[in-house]
Parts: C-alpha cells; structure tokens; sequence
C-alpha cells in the first residue's frame, strides 16, 4: 500500500473546492488541505449581484449547500474529511523541495506544508487601472465577498443616490442592473464602443437600448480619467473627454486577469493570455503541479488558439478533472472551451457561444458566413417573446461556429442547443433538420434556432442575399439610395417605421404593384417587414421577377439598432 | 423556358401549407393548390388545450398569422398566390392520369385537378375505439378545431361537473389540465401501467404524482369497456375491471393513426406503422407523389427502424422539403427522427428525446446504461426547482441515445440540449465536459445535464454502482434486506423520510461512526440522500473502505416515485 499522499490545493472558491471533493471521492486516504486567502469557502460569486440588487435577501445562501449548510471547514472536515485553511495565503512555492508557505491572515504565522501534488486555483483578480482617485472611499470593485458586503450595505443604508460603473462588460450591467434596482441613479461608462464585448456590436446596440430604456446612462467610447473625492470620500468621476459625473459610488468592472503571480514565481509555464500554461490533463510545466479555473489558459476548440476563460462553470469542470488527475495520475482530460457565456440585463438575456464574428476575424477565420434572425420564441397565443440571433458558420465547411442571442424570450435554451451543436461540430444542415422538444408553452413549431438555420441555408444556397441593418444605415449615410420595401401592413407602418423614405408594399399586394418598383432591374432592392420573414418572401417574388440585386434586411426592424422615426 | 407547373397539396394544416409556401418561395411561376377538407387552414393545432382551458380566449389566435392576419384562402392567395380550397376533400388519387379528385363539402361537386407534382400532407386521425356508446353525445376527441369548439363551449357555460378522458398520452394529460383549469372534476383512465407511454415508468410515476397532486384522478392498468348514455347523452363510463364513472363529458384520446386512406387506395407503398413509406426525399413510391407530416412514416435515426412520429415541427421540417424538392427535383433531404417529444404538465414540465429505456430494449439494443439523476436547474438563491432526468447510454459507444426530463424545473433547456447531443452522436464525455451559458439564473455552476453525464461517468467507470427506486422496492417487497443508508441531516429526516428501517448516518458523521455498518463487508449497502449527492460521497467511503456490494440509489428521494413514511 503507497504511503498516504498529501494534496494541497490553493484556492477555495470554485475550481479549488471542487478539485478537493473530487480527489477525496476517488482516494478517501490522501491528506487533502485547501488553502484559501478569504474568509469563506466555495462562494456562489455569480450570486453576487442578485444579493447586492435584494434579489435574495440572505447572504449565507451565498455559502451554503442545498440543504442549508454553510460550507466552511468544520463542514469540509466532516462530510469530505478535507481541512480547509481559510484566511490563509499561499506565499511561495517550493518546487524542488516540493512544499509551499502559507501565511496566516489573523496572527501573522507562516508554516511550510509539503505536498505529493499542488491543485493551483487561485482564481483571477479584477483589473484596477492606476487611475489618481481609485482609492477613495466609494470606489471598489464587485469581485469579493467583501465588496459585495459594502454594496449591499450601500444599497440597505440607502444614503447613497448615484452611481457610475466603469466597464460595460457582463460584471458591469450586472452591477447596473442591482444598484437601479436598489434605486440608485446610475452611468455605465464603456471605453468600447459598445457594451457587453462578447457580442458584435448591432446586438450589443439591441441590449444597450434596453439598459437604457430601464433608465440606466450609458456612454460608450469614453474612458475614465480619474476620480474626483471630498473629504477622502468619492465625489465625481472624471471622464476621458473632460465631463465629470458626480456620483458617491464607482464600481470598477474593467475584467479580471488570471491571478498567476504565485506559479509565475515558481518558474511555471505562464501563457502569452497570462494564464498558467496547462496540458489537456490540467498539469502546469511542473508535472506534480495542476492548475484549474480562471487562473488559467485553456484551448479555444474551435481556433485551437488560447483563451482566458474565467467562467464559474469551467472552474468547476477543470476542479474535477485537476482533482482526479493529481490523485489517480493522468487519467481524465479537459477538452477545452468554445466560450459560452450568458447574462441576465433587467428583462433580457443576452449570450454567446463559440465565435462573434469579430472573434471570428480577430481569430483570422476566413470564409465565415453570417445571418441575423428575429423571432418570438414561442407562438403570440402563449405570449411569445422576441428572441435576435446573430449565427456564425463557415462558408464552405457549412460548420456552425458560433451563435449570439439576446432578446426578453427564452435565450438559454438557444444558447444552449447552439452550445452543444459547437461542440458537435454540428453543421446547418443538421440543425435545419433538428428534432427539437416542441410544445407551444416551450418554442414555436419552427425554433427560433432552427429558422435561423433555415435563413443561413437560404444564405448559403443564395436564394436570399442578406444585409444587416448596420450597412444600411451605411449605405443610407453615405448617400446611396438603395430602395427600400417595407413589405407590412399600412396599420402596422402607421405603429412604427424607419421613415428613410422606404416604400410601403404589403407582401399581398406586390405582386400586383411590381409596377411601382424600380424599372432598373439592376437597381439595389432592400427588403424587410417586422422579422423580414415576409421581406424575404417579398425578395424571392422580386428575384424571381428578374430584379438582379435584391437583399433582405436581416431580422426587420426587430434588429435594427438606431432610432427610427416611429 | 418550362410550362407552368401544378403543385398539388392535400392537407391544409402544418406539412400543406409549409411545403407550399416553400414551393412558391421557390418557383415564383408555378400553379400551386392546397385541399384542405376542414373549413380552416395552418391550425395551430398544439395550441387547442390551452384556447379550451382559457389560457388565451382568442380563438382568432388559433389561426392568425404573428400580426394578426387571419390565414384563410384570401390570405394564402394574396401573399404567397396559393389557391386553397377549404372544406374541399379528396377523395381520389388517378396516378396514371396524373389527377385528383375533390369534392366541394359544401355543395357535393367534384372536380378533377391535373397534377405535375403531388404533396400528400393528409395528417393522422384520432383513434376511435368501436366502444358501444361513443357515438353519445359528450365523447368527443381533441383534435379538430370542431371539437375544440365543443369543449370551449362547455367551459364556457360551466354546466358540465365531471369528465373522464380516456388514454393518459400527451393529449390526454394535456386535456385533463385543460379540464381542470375550467373547473371540472377529471379522471383519466390509461390501459397501460402508467401515462405518458414515451417516458419510463418511474418517471411516468413521478409525473402521475404530480398530476394527481392537482386533484386529477388517474387510473392507470384500466380500460374502458364502454359509454352509458341517458336520452342520447353521455352519463358515465363503464370501465373493463367493471367499476362506472358518472360523466357528462368523455375524451378519447388514445393516440392517432397515420391517415393513410387515400395514399393506400392510390397504391402508395404504406410502411409497417400505417405510415405512407417515403424515401430521404420525402417521395412515395410514386415519384411524382411526395408527402409530409403526421401521414408519413419516418427513419430513427439512432435505431434505423421506421417509426410513425406525429409531431408539429417535424411536420413543419418536412413539408419544407416536399415543397423544394417538388418543384426543383430531389434538391434536400430529411433525414430522419429522433422522436423528441415535451408536454407541459400543471406545474411540471415532462419530455423525452432520443431512446427510453423501453424503447430501447423494445428496439433490441443491447448493452445499454442508464441513470437517474436529480438536482435543482438553478442555485437556491435564484429559487432553483428540482429536474429529474433518465439517461441512456451506449455502455460501450459511451454514445447518449435517450434522456427523459421532467419536474417543475427547466426541463425545456435540458431536453434541448440532449437533443442536438443525439442528433450530433456525442458522448457521455462531451457532455460531461460541455461549455454550455452558465448563470444562476439560468442554471447551476453545473448544469444538471452535465451532473447527470459525471453520475453516468462514474458508473461507467466503476466508480459507482446505482440502483434505481424501483429495484430498492422490488428488493424490499422480495423480503431482501439491504441495509438502507439515508445519508441526511436528522432534521431533515424528521421531515421526508422512507420509512423502510433505514439507517441515518449524515454524511459528515458517517466516518466515525463506520462501526454501525454491517460488519460483512460483502453485505448488500443502498446510499442515498434527497438527491443522491451525499449519498455518493457516502459510497465512495464505504467502497474505499472494504465494503464491495455498496449502491446507490439514483436519484434519491426526489426521484422515489412510491409513498414514503413522511
């Protein structure tokens, strides 16, 4: 029989935890002992701003199990015989004598503790530019548990009456979304141009207006220059362009980085993200070493490139994987990540999985295909809502590589079929023809996602030629003047309109008016309705009437982004 | 350029009109003509329960397009120029002369109509048992929109107090919500041993469990042996074991048929279920005769077998390829099902995609693995709710063929996800190690379908060996003395518990407490907990501790589907 083996794990929130309960299931002899920096253990992070916003009011759930239990180390110790260090950091790695040192919080004390092998999960750290200001009271992160203490305090005392976010990402519009609800005045303010960099921008324009539309300020391009304070207090936040708003609370939401200073040191692999290097068995450069969670880098499956992942979900994947493998050796992989994230924005949802188009180039893809759709996501009888999708396939290989969703229906679902069919590597043939749970309480007999596929395949065979409602809006600006077909009712142009001196051609009623259209059959037609399902249909009597370049506008006034005169 | 063709289509409903409106997208020119025997076209037939139970009081609804237009024969000829003929039945099909013949319901006249291409859409009809008295007035189907008004009529007028609905299938369960929400005293009798004949038993229990908790009685390993009537009108059901059932109102709903009559009577090939036999174009054995929809016959994809898959959006996929391959050659394909089905139950959600364990043996696929598994879709604080979920796997392939979801959580999701998993013939790994959107609001850090992929990981791998509610019971009523462990908190004992002579050992005490096992380290031990989590952990103990014939109880409490002491 081996002699008992010790596994130290350094980090206790997501990866770390799960690494540990994972290695005691599978060797219910090792000594396994957690080392965690922060008071608590295994925090629901992703929680944080439901707590803050009074979505929930018990701050414990935060920290407990299903049934209630908070799980600190008498609870590690007793249900998984683990012991959990808390308020203890891990100062140094010793890879030639294989031990680390851990600092105590409270007294001060250091210990050397040997280990067989080393789980790193010491997570990522939010970015803090070095802005003058940023120490003032008033400004903090929404990262630990002790910010989120402060926030909800600040929302409790409700002394505090306007609130400026810096950074527009998925942390940012959480952290928005929380302090409106805790009445607070709030300003997102985004160096970007656009809010929420997972998306391309025409559905992060869609998202953003309904931020707005929710009474939150947002300002995209513009950067922060500093922070204003009184009296030690925060007062104003100075923007890049010379404005400054006054507010009494900052929430830097900027991103994280992985937090990799510890295996750094130690001489450990570091790749070009800034992440710990890892094999697909989550094992650093140091063979006894693993690593898991948002302090690494992982493989993009569809570029094959490197990513920074930092997702509460693939913490807890890469946790079992590292935990198994440094008990029982390498025997389980990590396959890698295609990036899939999700956020809840008031009444949206907003997502994506796999490659943006602007990922996809960024990546050097070439040959990507594009289509953006609109839809309920269930039929009007069982109040459907309207779900955007923007998918992205290779052109050739007809491969779905990745999908974006926003909208107030049900995007998770969507996200989550797009997820496993990247996955897959499924194409748009395959999921034209998927054999989805329909129910009307559920989807509509068509999916959303499925009539995305079906455009893409209309896309792609070229019985529809698409533009999006960024380039018209170009096309329009730079003085072209395509003709535009609204192909709705009279009652329903009369609702809303883009009033860029469109005609108003109902579909029953084009085929007997193609008279009014333009004699040139080589004049540039752009049609579309409220999804463009009937501006496609509209293009398809025209292409088929002889008109040579006639395009649809994807996902109709459903997706386009900018003001429209109704 | 080629004479102007005639599209025939016979069926008005899903697969009709799609495939015409796709033909017409796709050949401008050609003359296109659907039949439609009832007075409507497009019903939205998945919605007639929740217009009967009043979820939406609009019949218009039924039939409108997302804008409000009604799709009646004006409708289908100004936008898409389809001539429709309702209440226009045919009744013969002259392949040698390339005709049909369709009677005018309203006036007796028949015509005989030239076709190029033929799209037979003819739907399944309701099975009507030849039970003496099911022509009483009150035994009705849920089928047609006729009958839909009937029973919207007795909601409204609240005359009628008691209902028996005959067949505890999607429609029959649907009905009976209906029914319920209209304020009648329900039972629904089901021949076979449980409702909803697509899930497993246990399940179907637990969904039965469900149904009866919303005051509907259920009588499962019943049939009926007849209807009694009082001067014309129905007064009660006479059930086979003999037992009467006072009702005003009766639906049967014992499944459909394929309605093949007119496609048997042309000479098209028919497969074994009654369905018309179609190849991967969707063409019968007459290549100028196509067809589509609830009249087909279609291929499982994970089975090969033929099988009869009367959905709605399969109905929509096919007719899509009819209509293109009608008017441009065999262009697409379909290619084929893999029986995915969801309903909405009360407050439950239930559905099944790919293979059930019955269905799977019933198939003749041998070395299959299962699992069940339990958790919340989404953490406590987002007031997650508990999904169960049957896997099943290719022991060896490790290949998914089957999940079966239900409870009140989003089962809706999962069944998505499962669904492009089997399309895509991914692995238990896949999906062990997917990236799917992950938010508290959205699901758990670990979604429960990738939970239920590391218990099917485990027991794969010999890490675990489960055993489902039903063998415990079978094992307990067999005089077999397993020594049960609930691995629970003792409050949460005095709350649910079995009450089978179980021992409560909590997890966190269980190892200093290994003396209370049983000293024979080969005796039989079942784990378990309310889900199955710590009832693992409490396995994997007493596995690495000696004991060899250690089990656990899949799913937990949450899936036992029989009375528990508490």
């Amino acid at each position: 029989m081996p002699e008992r083996k010790r596994i130290l794990v350094v980090g206790g929130s997501a990866a770390g935890p799960k690494a540990a309960a994972r290695a005691r299931r599978l060797d219910e002899e090792a000594e396994i002992i957690i080392l965690q920096k922060a008071p608590d253990l295994s925090m629901a992070s992703c929680g944080y701003p439901y707590y803050v916003g009074g979505v929930f009011n018990e701050r414990s759930q935060l920290l407990s199990t299903a049934t209630g239990v908070i799980r600190d180390p008498k609870f590690y110790l007793n249900a998984k015989n683990i012991i959990a260090k808390t308020e203890t950091e891990t100062v140094k790695i010793d890879r030639a004598r294989k031990t680390v040192t851990a600092r105590n919080l409270r007294t001060g004390a250091e210990e050397t503790l040997a280990y067989d092998r080393l789980i790193l999960a010491t997570g990522a750290l939010p970015k803090q530019p070095p802005l003058p200001g940023i120490d003032l009271a008033g400004v903090t992160a929404l990262h630990s548990l002790a910010d989120v203490d402060y926030l909800r305090q600040v929302r409790d005392e409700k002394k505090t009456a306007r609130a400026v976010i810096i950074g527009g990402g998925l942390i940012g519009i959480e952290a928005a979304e929380a302090l409106r609800l805790a009445g607070l005045e709030v300003t997102v303010v985004e160096m970007l141009p656009q809010i929420l960099a997972f998306l391309d921008w025409e559905l992060a324009k869609l998202v953003e207006n309904h931020v707005r539309s929710k009474k939150v300020n947002v300002l995209t391009g513009n950067g922060i220059a500093g922070f204003k304070g009184e009296n030690g207090k925060l007062a104003g936040v100075k923007l890049a362009d010379g404005t400054e708003l006054p507010a009494e609370l900052a929430i830097v939401a900027i991103g994280v980085s992985p937090n990799a200073k510890l295996a750094r040191e130690a001489g450990l692999e570091i790749g070009k993200t800034g992440g710990i290097a890892v094999n697909k068995y989550l094992q650093t450069s140091d063979q006894d070493i693993y690593a898991a969670g948002d302090c690494v880098e992982s493989e993009n499956l569809i570029t094959s490139g490197r990513v920074h992942a930092p997702f509460g979900d693939l913490a807890n994947l890469e946790g079992r994987v590292a935990g198994e493998n440094a008990v029982r050796g390498n025997q389980v992989v990590f396959p890698g990540v295609i990036q899939t994230g999700i956020c809840k924005v008031f009444d949206y949802t907003a997502g994506s999985t796999g490659l943006s188009e602007k990922a996809a180039r960024e990546a050097g893809q070439t040959g990507i295909e594009t289509v953006i759709s609109a839809s309920p996501d269930k039929p009007g009888y069982m109040k459907g809502l309207l779900l955007v999708t923007k998918l992205v396939v290779g052109r050739k290989t007809e491969r779905i590589l990745g999908a974006q969703v926003i909208g107030p229906g049900d995007a998770s679902r969507q996200l989550s079929q797009w997820a496993v069919a990247i996955k897959g590597k499924l194409t748009v043939e395959d999921m034209a023809n998927a054999d989805l749970p329909y129910h009307p309480n559920y989807s509509s007999a068509i999916d959303h996602g499925i009539a995305t596929a079906h455009i893409m395949q209309n896309k792609l065979r070229g019985l529809m030629r698409g533009v999006s409602a960024t380039e018209v809006k170009k096309k329009i600006e730079a003085g072209e003047k395509p003709f535009l077909l609204d192909a709705r009712g009279p009652d329903e142009f009369e609702q809303m309109r883009l009033g860029l001196g469109e005609h108003l051609i109902p579909l029953g009623a084009l085929r007997k008016r193609l008279g009014e259209m333009p004699p040139d059959k080589n004049a540039e037609i752009i049609c579309y309705c409220k999804i463009s399902l009937r501006g496609y249909e509209a293009a398809r009597v025209l292409m088929q009437k002889g008109w040579t370049n006639v395009k649809v506008m994807e996902g109709g006034l459903m997706a386009w982004p900018y003001p429209r005169e109704k």
